[in-house]
């Protein structure tokens, strides 16, 4: 602990704060959204929707942040209270963020700090790692969450246009967030603890483009294995996730999209193994069946080391954001599944379509229809798990 | 064609009609919504939906009906030019009934007189039959409707609840409907004809209470196989449906919700064959896998059944109004017969499911979940369809 | 008292009712909507709201009806615990009508039967008679509401246009309602007993198209001063109103819309007096300042008319279904009689007004604007009261 | 004009952006939003609503900025082709702010850059400086606003209790805010150029507590009459406003709210001339006609002084977001300031009051208020204005 003055509030005025600096490790009334690897000092915060949770009294409270990147710089959102409060860019260097100041010194205020931004793993510097806080009160007793849900999804669940006019193309950070995104919605209005694993353009089998190596069951074991490169597997993205540490009661699998995509795009050129993949549609435009199946057994896979690595969980393919294409092959999958390993505890849930009226940027779900999803999910998950 | 004058205005009022009445089969500008059989004149309205829709001048419109009931007496419900204007009870009896009055006699109207209660089959009795239209006006050309829509259902479907206080839990026609109906409402949305095939209670393997012969698939093939006994079978109800007279483009079949239910109900003793019927659960609460299949038996043979007499029809399989618990049983049906026959013209597409604050009389869809349905519908089938 | 039989319920049956007959008058249990005038059996329902509600167990109701008009056909509507369920014309002759059959006999049911059709001054023979009430249960205590409101309005307290097509343009009684009107919804919403006093194109000052004669405080006084001509009147219609007899907690006025009308219209020709009539606007388009009195003045002698006859409402200007151009001539004219006689106990409150997504047919509120005046009138109410 | 090299992208990447810096008075192709006096270089933002709007090619923009502040540091946010990205705290010292990176060179982008906070009376430091823009495109024509509305209003046009959740109490910059605010929204949908001059607390006559000095009238003529003290001056604050460099077509007038509250507090000890200053009710809970007089007094004052410097404007006294309870009072005095000028160029309109569902924090109108506010008064300038 260090006390330093805080740098805003001159001699002579009513009131002289001193901040002092606790190590984010050291804090142990905090709550920590988002997997963890283990590094905790500093604390990277991996995913969009990764971030820290803390109650503290006093007037003002900082946050010590070291960031990075190349392309695709890192944005971060806060609320207050469960109130949405500000959101912003952060360029690399070091950072002291004011959440909040001048505020009642006796009341305690909850504070989120969240990152918006997906894992990038096309840029190796893409990074946010918090330091610490500074405040002048007191920790509080850190929301305790006894349901937990993991999302592991493509760029809907990254926020993908989230942000953004409707007419916006660009794909870059500013339009994807964890602020406006169902699964944030519904873990808070649940009141549950989440994880978010997703990467926009990744399938279950392949990415929208057809090239196979954007599926998630590639990564999903390593601890953020969709960010690979020098500079970020220091902080330990490739090694193995420790399952243990955080088991879900739901996992919510939003895959489906860009897999369906793929069916109607030209062919890829995997570098790695200089093949052509594509997924093909018969001259009637329904899906070839034997790249059908490709996806089911992908899917197939997929629900088998989710249940190695989740044994308690109940398994929920929550799909249809944009278009319900894959239904008849994701739950022709799920069945097979299902009757293959004697595993009953899984279910498919549709969720609600974009339409012209819901759409965010760049053809992506809008704010409204990630409230829409949030509506029909926590519907879904309260009967399903007596919540 | 008989002169009569009207009842109501009197000698020496400023207007002094003179109404003719038309037989309703000599009627050429009509369209007829639901099934028909054989017989035309008075035309039977046999389901909800069941109903006539004329485009008339003149300043009055009449309907001249008889019907009969013994304890489930018809409701019908009226609108001009797409709006709602009347809704009542019918006891038996001979009945005229005025549509509209002191309109401007040059401007056409578009009048629908439907019927609102389902196809009752434990009131052999219960039936509207349309006799014909008085009017003073010309009969304009009726409209035409180039798509065609085929919904199968249970209560749902039969609108049960769509009226009714939240509380109402009485069993009785006031509370069914079609004028508060998501296959209403998605035809009205999507200019299309419609006919509806429902029954309260029934699934596509069994009833609600495990009664194996309330399954819509025993009596989809006749002109009315809901309807038996032996006043209403001489309307040629039990005659196979002449299924070249009415192709339509897309089945909506929205059974499964009394079949999931039977799971959770005592055995039925089948007094035809003196039998126990039983939709079991295992102990740890899922489905009986024996149980869960002759489900899907079912559904497989309806599916075969329904693609017999309706070749170019998209069947589409929409479920999921009153609880989703029945999805895996479903799809995994549905890839079966897909699998097994190749045919790849089906889908399926899960509705938003009714909650606290959408559900109608008891625990019933409501007049906002049948919106619901309805908007989440006619977005679906205008992309599939490209309508 | 009369035993009948049921006409519906043939013999053979499970249960056979036996109906008795009740005569309006010697019901104790009954809550009447609506003004009334001395006579009582059988009760005239004079108003649009008029009507009668009672709390009754048993399996049928029936309600017994003598009916007359030459042009305007009464419309009727009637609800179950708060539930619509049926709308219908009622043409002249005796009526027998079936409120609700097979229903639990045990369960209580509040019922309401309503007349939808305004007040017709110009129909001297519409009227609907309620005789009695046939029923085979018991009367239980009939809802006591301890609110009071009057409504004072035109053709939006009317319910013009709150049934029937945008495009519709008849002036008809089935396009008119109690059932899809803000002060029916306002007092449901509040539990309030209401009265209902209103002609569609009358003002304060005079009518839409400058007649002098069509002012609401002219027929205040009586009994329903709206129905003359020699057949209504014999129903005491004419007479001095016993304002004792029903004194209102609050009475909203939401009058102005045909009177800032006048000022765009051509001159009136007033049959009675030979002298024309006609509110003008200044070349700017302003309102000349001496017709604006005119108004003024009209307001300040109703302000205190209504004063006179109900010593302790709060009288809330209400106004702004169709915009409020008036705004400024009511409030001065309030101001003036505030001013003037010392009564504070007056508001202005504006009315949310209907816009192109919210109109009914002839260009009239429809049901999403009397729900959106519903919603701002009950809030006003509850603050401005304390309910 | 300046050349500098970006940042945040580093040698040997695949584009290497030259930024260059614009003085902001330099800048031709720019829209600026809010009062303005004498200096333009750097550009002080005045007022919550104070911004600039540039369109501009190229992959990147910056805004470099000096702020200031003692308790009450600045908030600011910015959209990119009308919608929201971000939101931020300033603290006191020099920004380079980054709003948008790595987009699409060629397409346009429409860039706003907005201050959330109210000019702050009480905090002689606080102030945003904006000296000019980076960028490595072009500017292309700002939009040109042939529209404007000038908004003069208390605490609800500050966006007071805008941000935070229902139950924050603390008043601090954080919760107030131009980005959720009826004005700003108005001007959006209406396509129109803006400003606004709009003090928490203050009245057209009083403020909330009695204070004679907090009275928006004493300001309106300064070009930002609220800030005051040595620093902030120095900004030209408190000299007069050049009222023809911006001439609206309509002024909205939104105050009254903390004028009806004083009536209901303690006496005000007014530390300039030691008197005590209370606004009183009669024990029937009325307004003291004495005090109300003084209200109307200085809305016929106001209105004398908005007519004089806005000769051609529409003055619509648009008042109702936190109660209505003033409407009487404010139209009283608006008669007699109409009748005594002459003056018909002016109106009431009613906005809708906010309820528990719509609140925002400390009580005042969240989100959903300010959003049906602008919906109410879109409505109304549309057909007001011909708009």
């Amino acid at each position: 602990m260090v006390l330093i003055g805080s740098t805003d509030l001159k001699e002579g005025k009513k009131r002289m704060s001193q901040l002092r600096f606790e190590a984010i490790s050291e804090i142990k009334d905090i709550h920590i959204f988002g997997r963890m690897g283990r590094q905790r000092q500093p604390l990277p915060l991996l995913f969009n929707g990764s971030g820290i949770e803390v109650v503290v009294t006093g007037s003002e409270l900082w946050i010590d942040l070291e960031t990075d990147s190349d392309m695709h710089e890192p944005w971060v959102y806060y609320e207050i209270n469960g109130a949405f409060m500000g959101r912003q860019m952060l360029l690399p260097g070091e950072h002291r963020l004011c959440l909040f100041r001048n505020m009642s010194p006796d009341a305690p205020k909850r504070v989120r700090f969240i990152r918006e931004l997906q894992a990038m793993g096309d840029d190796d510097r893409s990074r946010i790692l918090v330091k610490g806080l500074e405040l002048d009160g007191e920790f509080k007793e850190a929301p305790k969450y006894t349901r937990r849900i993991e999302f592991i999804g493509d760029s809907i669940t990254s926020g993908e246009g989230s942000y953004g006019a409707t007419e916006d193309v660009d794909w870059i950070p500013m339009y994807m967030s964890a602020s406006v995104n169902y699964s944030t919605m519904t873990a808070k209005e649940l009141n549950a603890d989440y994880h978010l694993i997703s990467q926009g353009g990744w399938g279950v089998y392949c990415g929208w483009d057809n090239d196979p190596r954007h599926n998630l069951p590639k990564v999903y074991e390593r601890v953020c294995g969709l960010s690979n490169g020098p500079t970020i597997e220091k902080l330990g993205t490739q090694e193995p996730y420790d399952f243990d540490s955080w088991q879900p009661d739901v996992i919510v699998v939003n895959l489906g999209t860009n897999d369906i995509t793929a069916f109607s795009q030209p062919p890829f050129l995997n570098p790695e193994d200089g093949q052509l993949y594509q997924q093909r549609r018969n001259p009637d435009g329904s899906l070839n069946r034997e790249d059908e199946l490709k996806v089911e057994k992908a899917i197939i896979s997929f629900l088998y080391m989710l249940r190695k690595h989740n044994p308690r969980a109940h398994i929920a393919w929550c799909y249809g954001m944009l278009g319900c294409d894959l239904n008849m092959t994701i739950t022709e999958a799920m069945a097979a599944y299902r009757e293959e390993s004697g595993d009953k505890n899984l279910s498919f849930f549709q969720l609600p379509n974009t339409t012209m009226e819901t759409f965010g940027s760049h053809m992506h779900p809008g704010k409204k229809s990630h409230e829409n999803a949030t509506t029909a999910l926590c519907n879904y998950l309260r009967q399903l798990m007596n919540w």
